[in-house]
């Protein structure tokens, strides 16, 4: 391991495999299609892993993404952002080039712009709209007009196809709970539901009703009427899955190897290479149970004293115990490695430009890539 | 404008030049040497716009850091952070090319470790030894023996050339007044002339006394006995900088360009494609007398009610009024652009690839790289 300059990103391929195996085990029970997010891991292997298990696509939130992953082969993709126009010359290319992108609208005045540009240019958009089943962000009101509105819009052109909707539960990121979190699961189910049956009952198209997150997912225990998910964390999984209950720590598959640079025994501080760059300033765990700050040293867990993350500066992170008894700094040499499980993988891995895979004995593997920036 | 593809980032070409004028003229004054830190900018157009200026040389945060400026023309470097044995075989592979790179070290565990590298690979570092002026991190105490047992290591090598001291004074982040950044500035300057002063009263050399932060050198009415200083972020700023008094709003010279993605007039709320990787997820004001949450709307400055970004996730951004008042709808069509002052422009600018630089009319001149990563 010490060949690795730090700090770099551990993908543990193992972990990987078995969140990948038991999530297209759930999915597969609840009866619906898993259509990876590849936000999180950004990373053609990673999402070719999930489609070569049973996974049906992959869902996009970047322009660039959806380049990136078709030019390796990734045909069906729904990009799940707002699409606006300055966006559709690229998207438009991508379908001429032969991928099958579903569009997200949530506006009539999106949904205009979508028509013309495409009968204008000439070109077959799928499409899906964006329903709001929890008041987290973009969407229409399941039960409002705008929706038969947007959807009538696509009804009138001859290059547009309204396949369904898609609703994303980003409040159960707040929940307290994995009960809480089935409530938010049961309502995004219900209105999502509501929304396509709206359609259908209008005489609409509503094939594809897509919904999801990690937590949601995770703890639905039904998801009648629903088409696909879109989960993407559970990939890498996190300490803030990890405090809403929907992994274990033990399933974290990322981690920052880092090296400790530094040490202060009278304020009982190591201070390591790995800073707000390498870790994000993601303070997701903040409201949970236990707050783990800016991250978790791995080789702590399991020990009485667990070692956190406590401030980052840039290229600085201070490490402390969390219940304050003194380190033994025999342990933690100048110079020796630690690894680091992420708050928040998502943010985390978008400061590297891929992974370190390596195996259960820590071996290094390969080198897998990520697509980052716009 | 409408030609680049959101999010990106813009760097203002006259207001980046008024900065560095600026800080170079401080810095005159005070009769100290600007050894710009490029953490910030991680750019060299911008470090050459400073060298030419008037600055005399670099600092560094990253071993890649370091070997891109070199191969870019900069020679002379100070290394900030806390070298580790596993950074030596490329630190020495520059030194052999020709930089002049001075490392850092807090503690006799290096000291002794830099001595026999280089010993025994025949190679020539020059050192700084980190001293701590106010508890925020690493360094050893300025009238500690661990400051002369460590000088003393590196006198008894023919190959390690001891060079000065180091300081950083990083809890004047913390402070409430522009009075209490200039007693942290007092309090950096006299601990760290009081480590020189050791070092100098043993027979040691100590020709480099260096000091420094944005907020420090800014608030500093006086430097006697420091000879060079290292703020970074001052070729930028940023709203946590404002909020600190070093800058105005106006001297922000880097901004997020976004896209509005979507409106919600009952939630009163606007949503753009810059979101938490576009931004960052520093929280950097929420200390301060002005909270600006994720980022402040460049376009309401001035304005009554000013915009701000209230959340984020991973693409999208959550912009409504800090008043609470309503937004005109009117003035906010979807597909138009909106310019995002960051909270902390080190952290928002390293997730781009770089910068376009725009003149006074906001017209893009050139694309200067940054070199992220480690």
């Amino acid at each position: 391991m010490d060949i690795l300059d730090t700090p770099c990103l551990l993908l543990d391929r193992p972990i990987l495999e078995q969140n990948i195996d038991r999530m297209l085990a759930h999915t597969s029970q609840l009866g619906v299609d898993l259509r990876v997010h590849i936000k999180t891991s950004k990373c053609a292997d990673v999402a070719r892993m999930v489609v070569d298990r049973g996974g049906v696509g992959i869902t996009v939130s970047t322009v660039k993404e959806a380049i990136h992953f078709f030019e390796l082969g990734f045909t069906d993709m729904v990009y799940a952002v707002g699409v606006v126009p300055s966006k559709l010359d690229r998207l438009a290319d991508l379908v001429r080039r032969g991928a099958r992108v579903k569009l997200t609208v949530d506006s009539t005045e999106m949904a205009t712009a979508v028509v013309s540009y495409a009968d204008e240019a000439d070109v077959g958009f799928d499409v899906l709209i964006e329903v709001d089943t929890d008041g987290h962000r973009m969407g229409v009101e399941p039960g409002s007009q705008d929706l038969l509105k947007i959807a009538s819009l696509f009804a009138g052109s001859k290059q547009v196809r309204l396949c369904g909707i898609l609703a994303h539960a980003g409040e159960s990121y707040r929940c307290a709970s994995p009960e809480e979190i089935a409530i938010h699961a049961e309502q995004e189910r219900r209105l999502s539901c509501a929304a396509s049956q709206a359609l259908r009952d209008s005489g609409m198209e509503c094939s594809v009703v897509s919904v999801g997150s990690t937590p949601t997912i995770t703890f639905a225990t039904g998801l009648n009427g629903i088409s696909e998910v879109r989960p993407g964390n559970f990939v890498f999984f996190d300490l803030s899955q990890a405090g809403l209950g929907a992994c274990r720590i033990e399933d974290i598959a990322v981690r920052v190897l880092t090296t400790i640079i530094g040490r202060n025994e009278s304020t009982n501080r190591l201070f390591v290479d790995a800073g707000a760059l390498a870790l994000s300033k993601d303070l997701g765990t903040g409201g949970q149970d236990v707050d783990q700050r800016f991250g978790l040293v791995r080789e702590s867990i399991g020990m009485r004293d667990e070692l956190i993350v406590t401030e980052v500066s840039q290229e600085h992170g201070t490490i402390t115990t969390r219940s304050g008894k003194k380190l033994d700094f025999d342990h933690f040499p100048i110079g020796s490695q630690l690894t680091l499980l992420p708050v928040h993988s998502c943010m985390t891995s978008a400061a590297y430009d891929g992974y370190h895979v390596v195996d259960s004995e820590g071996t290094v593997e390969a080198f897998w890539q990520r697509c980052n920036g716009w």
